[in-house]
C-alpha cells in the first residue's frame, strides 16, 4: 500500500482512483451516526482538508475513532474514491484508522472562529488553523520564489554577517551583542565599558542591513542578493514593525537606477506570479476572508507596467492634488504613507517608482546627482500598502563620498574597506532593500507583522 | 549591439559566434606588445575569465587601455570570434574600450600567489581571487540546493527565531541580546540585574538552534525546514568553530529514524549532484589546487548506498580495529572525530550513519529506545570531516519527555509550548541539523571555517 499526503492525491487525483493508500493527518471535524463517521483530516501538505468516511462494519474500534476529538492524529488507510457529485472532489474510504496521538478537548484550537489575537498568544499552536496555514505556506513560497528568481539569474546569494561591528549604516536602535556580565562589566581605566575584553575584542550589535557587505560581492561577482535577518531595536508598538525581519537586498555592478527598478519590477512581478500559481487554494482564502479583491489587485499588478516619477514631479503633484492631508507637502520633506498610498492608489492606480530624492533625507551612500540637491534614490510604492522597495544608485566617485560622509559626520576610519571599493576597480552599481515580512503581507493581506512571522520579536514581547 | 555577461558567451559561444556585443569586467591580467594588447577580464558571472585582444589601429586610447592596471573595470565592444586551437575556446576582438574605474598599484591583489591568511586580512577584496571567486560561488549554489531539494519535496521554509528567550536547547555558550546600558543597567531590590527593564522584557539570546521552533511546524505541516544563522559564544579558535554560521534543521512527522537517515542521504546527494552539475569548472579547481581527489571522492558519494550501523556496534569495531586512538573507545563516552573518520574511511570508506547512542551522551528531546539506554540519534560521518550531520527521532510520548526533562534538570514551565506538542495530536517525528559552513567545506574542500563565510565571526574577531 503506497504511503502519501494529501497534495499528491490533489495534484495526481487520477492516478490513485480506485487505489489502497496509507495518509496521515490531523483531524480538524469528526462526526459520526450510527453506522458511519466522516472526518476531515489536513496533513500539513495541502491547505484543503482531505474527507474520510469510515464504517461501523469495517472498523473494530469504531467508537473509539467515532469520538476522537478535534486535533487527534491519526492513521488511514483505505481507498481513493470520487465524489464528482460532493463539495469535494474525493474521499477516502477507510479500511483501518490508527490513532497516532490523541487530543483531549482542552485543545485551544476548536472548529470555530478565534480572534487573531488570541491565536498570537498560542503561536505554537496557530499554524494548525486555516488562516496561519496558508500564511506560512505561502510565507514559504515567497521566500523560494526570490531565491528561485535570483538564482535562475545567475545571482551569488551572499551572507552577510548578523553580528557586526559597523553601525555606519545609521538605519536606526542596534541590539547589543555581549557576553560580558552586564553586572560586573570589565572597565577601563577610566571607568568606561572596556569592550576590547568582550567576546570580539570590540562592541558589536545586531545588523540593520547587509547592503554595505553586498556591495563588496557585487563588485566582484557583478549580481549578488542577501536573504537574512535584519534588527531594529525601536520602541514602535506598531501593525508594522518587529525588532527582527528578514530582508532580501540585492546588488548588482555596472549597473544605474534604471537598471535597479527594472530588476525591482520583474522581481516583484515574479514572486507575484509564482505564488498565484504555486498556492492558488490560499489565495483564494485570503481574497475570500481576509483581503477582499486581493487576487485582482495582485493579477493587475502583474500585466501592468510600473510608473516612474521624480520626487520633484511626485511633490507637485500632491500639491496639486487638493487633497487635504495630515502631514504637509512640502519639498525637501520625506514622503509620509498617505502621500505614498495617493500616488500609487490615486494617481497612478499601480505600483510606482518615486525617484531622485533630495539628498538630506537620505543616506550618505546614494549617488549624487548633477544637480547638487538630489541622489539617485528610488522607492517603489504599492497601492494599500506605500513603500516597500527602497534603493538608489550607490556613489562611486570616491571624493564625492568621502564629501558626502562628512556631511554625514560619519567616521572614515572604519569604513576603510568600504572606500576601497571605490579605490579599486569601482564601477557604477546599484541595489535596494525588500522588506520580507512587508512582502509576505502585501501578497498575502495581512496587515499585521505579527501575523506572518512565526514566532514574532517586538518590543516586551520574546515567547518561545 | 548586446550586452552580455561571460557566463552567456560560455554556455551559449554559437549564438554570440562572430557578433558584435557590450561586455563589462574586472581586469585579471593585462599586457600589450607594439600593435596588439590582450587582457583577461573576469566579470563574476562566470570562474573562467575572458580573453580579450586589442588593436592599436583600432583604439585610439590604445596607450592608456594599455597600462590599465590588474584590477580596473572596463566595458568592451567588440566582436566574438573562435579561437580553435588556443586553450580558451573563443575571444573577443575589442573595437572599442572604455574605462569604467581604474586600479592603482597598490591594488593588494596581483596575479601571484598569496597567502589565505593575508587574504582573510582584505575580506572585503578577496572574493576578486580565483579560490574565493569558487568558494562563494559554490556556497550560493549549495544554499539554493538545499532550498530547491526541500521545496521539490513540499517542504515548509520556516524561519525560527534569532532572538530568543530559551536556553532549553543547551548546545552551547549564548550571546545575549540587549539594549541596557552595560554601565548602569537596571537592577531589582536585591541588587540582580533587571531584565524586565530590557527591550523584550526579558533576558534574551542568540539562538543556537530552531530546532524546537521546527518541531511547532513540523507538526502542523508534516515536513518543514529551517534555514538560518546560529550562534555560539565558545572560545574556540580552531579551523572548524565560527561563532556565527548558518544550519539546516528538516523536521519531518509521522516519520521515524529511518526515514530521518533516507532523507539526509538523499538531501546530501542532492547537495552533491547539483553543484558538480552548476560548477563544474570550480570543482575542477578545488579538485586541482585545494583537495586533490576531492572530485572522485564527492562522485562516490552519490553512487554509494550510506552504510548504517548502531553505535554499540561501532564501539565493538573501534575496539576490534586494533588501531591506536589517542581518546579510548568505551561504551558510554561520545565518539571523536578520530573514530569517527576511522569508521567512515577506514570501515565502511563511504558516508556512515551510527545510530542509538548512549543516553546520557545525547539531548534531552531524543527519543528513548526500547532498551532504556540509548535513544534514537543518528550522526553522518563522511570521510575526510567525521561528523557533518546529527539527529534524532525526538520524544513524542509526555510521560517520558517529562522524564528526561527531570533527569536533565530542564525548567518545564518555560517548556509547556513543547510539552503541548505532545499533548495535543502529538505524532512520531524526526530531524537533524546540518552545519551549512561544514557542508561547504566538505564540498569545495577548504578545511578552514573562515575561508568559506564572506566576513567570518570569531573570538576577538569582527571585522567589516
Amino acid at each position: 500500500m503506497e504511503k502519501v499526503v494529501v497534495r499528491q492525491l490533489v495534484r495526481d487525483t487520477k492516478r490513485y482512483k480506485d487505489k489502497e493508500v496509507e495518509i496521515n493527518g490531523w483531524i480538524r471535524t469528526n462526526r459520526d451516526q450510527k453506522a458511519f463517521g466522516f472526518m476531515n483530516l489536513n496533513d500539513g501538505t495541502h491547505f484543503n482538508t482531505l474527507q474520510v468516511v469510515y464504517e461501523r462494519v469495517n472498523l473494530e474500534n469504531f467508537e473509539e475513532i467515532a469520538h476522537l476529538g478535534v486535533g487527534s492524529a491519526v492513521t488511514i488507510r483505505g481507498t481513493l474514491v470520487e465524489t464528482p457529485n460532493a463539495k469535494q472532489p474525493f474521499e477516502i474510504k477507510a479500511k483501518e484508522v490508527i490513532v497516532e496521538g490523541d487530543c483531549p478537548e482542552s485543545f485551544p484550537i476548536q472548529p470555530k472562529r478565534h480572534t487573531r489575537e488570541f491565536l498570537r498568544e498560542i503561536a505554537h499552536l496557530r499554524p494548525r488553523t486555516n488562516l496561519f496555514s496558508a500564511v506560512f505556506r505561502v510565507r514559504s513560497l515567497i521566500a523560494y520564489a526570490i531565491h528561485k528568481f535570483f538564482q535562475e539569474k545567475g545571482f551569488v546569494y551572499v551572507h552577510s554577517p548578523i553580528i557586526t561591528a559597523s553601525d555606519a549604516e545609521g538605519a536606526g536602535e542596534m541590539f547589543r551583542v555581549t557576553t560580558m556580565d552586564l553586572k560586573n562589566p570589565a572597565l577601563t581605566e577610566d571607568g568606561k565599558v572596556d569592550y576590547s575584553e568582550d567576546f570580539f575584542g570590540r562592541s558589536t550589535n545586531l545588523t540593520v542591513s547587509g547592503q554595505l557587505e553586498a556591495e563588496v560581492f557585487a563588485l566582484a561577482f557583478r549580481d549578488v542578493y542577501t536573504f537574512g535577518p535584519t534588527f531594529r531595536a525601536e520602541n514602535s508598538n506598531t501593525a508594522r514593525h518587529a525588532a527582527e525581519f528578514w530582508m532580501i537586498e540585492p546588488e548588482i555592478a555596472f549597473a544605474d537606477l534604471e537598471d535597479n527598478m527594472t530588476l525591482a519590477e520583474d522581481m516583484m512581478k515574479y514572486i507575484i506570479n509564482y505564488v498565484l500559481e504555486q498556492a492558488p487554494e490560499e489565495m483564494e482564502f485570503f481574497n475570500k476572508f481576509v483581503d477582499k479583491g486581493l487576487k485582482g489587485r495582485l493579477e493587475n499588478i502583474i500585466k501592468s507596467q510600473f510608473a516612474r516619477v521624480s520626487y520633484t514631479e511626485a511633490v507637485e503633484m500632491l500639491k496639486k492634488s487638493g487633497e487635504k492631508f495630515q502631514y504637509p507637502v512640502e519639498w525637501g520633506n520625506d514622503l509620509q504613507t498617505e502621500h505614498e498610498r495617493y500616488l500609487s492608489e490615486k494617481v497612478f492606480k499601480k505600483p510606482v517608482f518615486v525617484t531622485d530624492y533630495p539628498k538630506d533625507i537620505k543616506a550618505f551612500y546614494m549617488r549624487l546627482n548633477e544637480d547638487g540637491k538630489t541622489v539617485a534614490a528610488m522607492d517603489l510604492l504599492v497601492p494599500g500598502v506605500g513603500e516597500i522597495i527602497g534603493g538608489s544608485q550607490r556613489e562611486e566617485r570616491l571624493d564625492v563620498l568621502e564629501q558626502r560622509m562628512e556631511e554625514f559626520s560619519i567616521d572614515k576610519e572604519d569604513m576603510e574597506w568600504y572606500l576601497d571599493l571605490r579605490r579599486y576597480g569601482g564601477v557604477k552599481h546599484a541595489g535596494y532593500g525588500l522588506g520580507f515580512e512587508r512582502a509576505v503581507m502585501y501578497i498575502t493581506g495581512v496587515s499585521n507583522i505579527r501575523d506572518v512571522i512565526p514566532f514574532p520579536r517586538t518590543v516586551n514581547s520574546c515567547e518561545y
